[in-house]
């Protein structure tokens, strides 16, 4: 018998309510029942991502959206800029590469945001890009980029802003409409406390300009058949019905709680992880100036196996937390808090990481971490 | 309070252990855990498909691998046959047309299968055809297809055969490698009595081939991506977690009956249905030498309206069953029976089709039809 918190930056914990609908005698998507259940789920999203723009659930991995987001919106040989901090920032290139799309590529240094000028400039020198595309939270180093900002300079000009909030939608304040986000993807299994399976999209007007152009080819992402079937209640292919059916209920929880709250309660935690990391004598890898609120980063200490930590908590303790990707394989740990994760949850992972790292040859001091967190955390 | 009854062709109904297994906590897909479960259901679904191709699983619904199976075997310009006899099998041409291929279309009147010899007319006719796309049951008008003599015939050529299955895989005899089937797409809301949200495709080292020439721009439904991850026990990206430990649940369902005694069920309620269906008056749409088991068509009689009969049926009596679609509408009624399906779904529907069917004014005589499909089931 071992009991498993999942502190991974999704899948995400799902509350029991919402897991046990997903058990639910299956509907049929072409009913009434269904399409009210649908019209209803794709209001909560309009609620959840603040926004008055077309809103599309998709059957498909959040990547199957980001996908989408760029065969909806250009041609072969248009040109964008794609301003990436992280491993989920290059995927937006990796998808226009194997579409053809020529990208002028703005990197931060990983660890550290999205400069807002440098899209300016680039703006500025390409004015024949037909997109930005960027991150709001990047999870593989633990930082949120500054949409307000980058909005504003976009919405100046002919291009569009297309964002990828999979891990961060439902858990960080994301105002779609007031930032002037034209496009902006997002998954189940992070804020919104669902399993994976679905993802979304919003639209904006000015969006809608560059579908009517594109021609990239598209059959199961196409928009316009999104559109055409939301008019209807329906999506254009058989949904994931029992994972709407549940999503419903998510939506359902966080407007009983409010966005405002949800979003104070994942601040909160990225506070307390912060300043439990110190405490564990552990340097945060993501510059405080821009750390997100729905994961926290850490460096693994110079004498430490960062594969070990990651591995003894899952198979010691059943404690699943993150290690870096990429370049960073070894080098980071991430631990999660938004959702359904709570502060016992991420005190659990916080013993665990004492425990670990203790048994590492790390120095710490028991119980030092979670005083720290509950300083925070009881104010 | 009302029960509901599920007799669609998709989705299909959820056994009560299945369902449940999608409410279970969920697991991170990047671990050893779910690396096993998912090992398994692979294995699992090879014996469904009796192959021994590499198999692959999609989160997506069921057109997501069509496309798949479209974008990783051809490039712009392409040639390919479609042999189609309804809706679905249409949708291959829609498919290859969004993305550039050519395509020689061979079309079977609605209600009758194709006719393989076409398919070697086609290919003689044609020596450049990358593939001929097709489909094995065609649940938009009830057939299904001789996919063992089209096999037989493609396989002599240098194209390779690809099938859309997603209604009829686990719910009729489907021999991949024995048949010569080089792609064989399905879909979890069928036979795999399964929530919709998953998707499948199998591929022979013949479609390999083609898949290393492709050149249509691909990055969610890349088989590379999908091989690369199947070796290391995962997905490309974050896959329908629940929905697959919940396949788990239903492929071990399968194999312990065995899929001779599955097929053998869905065969004896088809004659069955069949039966019923003319027992009630009414004639059937698909012709009776190639209608497939997992679906019966029944032509609307000229008195009645068809729409009515299902609106009816779900209205009143909670009966979920299917009309026509596109011009076939309102013209046929379809009754599915495969799955989770079983003899007392298939009564109560057709006692709720008798008693609809009196009530718009159709001479039936009530009773017969339950006799008739008794006659069948009980010996």
């Amino acid at each position: 018998m071992k009991k498993h918190f999942l502190l991974t930056p999704g899948p995400t914990p799902i509350p029991p309510e919402v897991a046990l609908k997903e058990a639910l005698p299956i509907l049929h998507h072409r009913t009434s029942e269904f399409g009210e259940i649908f019209v209803n789920v794709i209001e909560g999203m309009k609620y959840v991502y603040q926004t008055k723009n077309d809103t599309f659930i998709l059957t498909s991995s959040g990547t199957g959206s980001m996908e989408a987001a760029v065969v909806n919106l250009l041609s072969a040989g248009d040109k964008v800029i794609v301003a990436a901090c992280g491993v989920f920032g290059n995927r937006w290139e990796k998808i226009c590469a194997a579409y053809g799309v020529s990208v002028v590529k703005i990197d931060a240094e990983w660890g550290k945001c999205v400069d807002p000028s440098k899209i300016e400039q680039a703006l500025k020198s390409n004015p024949d890009v037909k997109a930005v595309y960027t991150t709001f939270t990047e999870t593989s180093t633990g930082v949120v980029n500054d949409l307000k900002t980058i909005g504003e300079i976009v919405s100046k000009t002919g291009a569009v802003l297309v964002v990828d909030a999979i891990s961060g939608l439902g858990g960080q304040d994301l105002r779609t409409d007031e930032w002037k986000l034209d496009v902006v993807v997002s998954g189940s299994q992070k804020g919104l406390m669902l399993a994976p399976g679905l993802a979304f999209v919003t639209v904006s007007p000015k969006a809608w300009g560059l579908v009517e152009k594109s021609k990239l080819p598209k059959f199961y992402w196409d928009y316009r058949k999104m559109k055409k079937s939301v008019d209807s209640k329906e999506t254009p292919f058989t949904p994931a019905v029992t994972l709407i059916v549940a999503l419903a209920e998510s939506i359902s929880m966080i407007k009983k709680d409010g966005l405002e709250k949800v979003f104070a309660r994942s601040n909160k935690l990225a506070r307390a992880a912060r300043a439990a990391m110190k405490a564990l004598n552990l340097t945060l890898f993501a510059d405080e100036k821009c750390a997100c609120d729905v994961l926290t980063s850490a460096n693994v200490p110079a004498n430490v196996d960062g594969g070990k930590i990651v591995k003894m908590l899952r198979d010691e303790f059943g404690i699943s937390i993150a290690g870096g990707q990429e370049t960073l394989k070894g080098k980071i740990i991430r631990v999660a808090h938004m959702g359904y994760i709570d502060q016992f949850d991420l005190f659990a992972g916080l013993v665990g990481l004492e425990m670990v790292l203790a048994k590492l040859g790390h120095k710490i001091e028991p119980g030092k971490a979670i005083a720290a967190a509950e300083e925070i955390l009881g104010k």
